[in-house]
């Protein structure tokens, strides 16, 4: 998985997904301190996440692995709230 | 998913994906509020998507998750037209 | 899918993919327009594709989705040949 | 897969993908001979790995082949520690 | 598949990717004609690879087509060694 940080909501009314019930978010791919890298995923939220919040990012088959996103055509889910990263008993990052 | 803009068509009268009545659109990569990237793919529409909208792309084993694409050849769909991308109550993009 | 261009052939005696009667191509990743890019792929080729000729190449498991590939440990497949792409009704390629 | 060197734990109550009694460690991505490189993946931990051990990676479908992955929405384990990289009869590193 | 030249031996006793009697190889990236890249792989060999050849490696799913790594936690096998690699008739790569 990676670290994501979540910056806002993409609407899409034309989807052929089957998605049901669940928001599209724009997530921000960062380092484990939080720092913000270039890249940009659209990813379905399983967890209810919140605006700021450091995510972890499963993609490809794996992000079907759910009971929402099951056989659907996603690649890219938030599957967890990051509440603390810790390196060496210091911690780079907490929620 | 990520982002790309509908920038053209692909035709190939020689392929082996077996699939039937879907176009394949020229995408470029794109970020949230519609700038180009670099990156370029080729995607099956399955949304009817026009020229120069942003849309998303669905990738990997994914991208078979469909009634049209299910078994067939191939590695990249879109599967949504993008309406709207929002950030802190601001419209990063908007259709 | 990304474009590709066939630039040459490989030859591998010792295999353990069980693929039969089917060419691997040395395909060198190119821009809509034909411009080669640095990324070489070896593809297993499904459309008999010649020298130079741009062509279409679907990757991981979607390689796998065909009749000559099906169980077979490839990650690459040309599936198209590219006849033109076009932009704004103008051709970018054209074979 | 990819080498890579347990720097920390990640921490996240809220998870949706079903594994049970594994730790997510923050593993970055290194050379042969251990010197760290940019990239940071947050891996399930299938073998009892310690801090600041070169390991092995696993990502995407294959990272689903185990009892404790098994259909969980994970992209990413440490499926072996690194007892040693030898290069033409020399040791790169050593545990 | 991708070319990588065979570099060196990895030995990893605490594994659970649950693979018997096969050698996992330090894998070095590299372009048609042989000169190396940086990207490095470690890989399960199914060919009999020696040090310095150049050799085909298939990732992802597709690694896991064959009778030694079905069902295994593998995303990287050694599945071809490359005789020669030619381009308009002349030998970019001889064994």
């Amino acid at each position: 998985m990676i670290f994501g940080k979540v910056m806002g909501t993409v609407v899409s009314t034309q989807k052929s997904d089957g998605v049901q019930g669940r928001r599209y978010l724009l997530v921000q791919a960062c380092r484990p301190n939080g720092d913000l890298l270039h890249e940009c995923h659209i990813a379905v939220d399983l967890v209810g996440s919140g605006h700021g919040e450091m995510v972890l990012l499963s993609q490809g088959s794996s992000a079907r692995q759910t009971q929402d996103t099951y056989q659907k055509a996603v690649d890219c889910v938030i599957m967890g709230i990051v509440d603390l990263v810790e390196e060496k008993g210091q911690f780079l990052y907490q929620k």
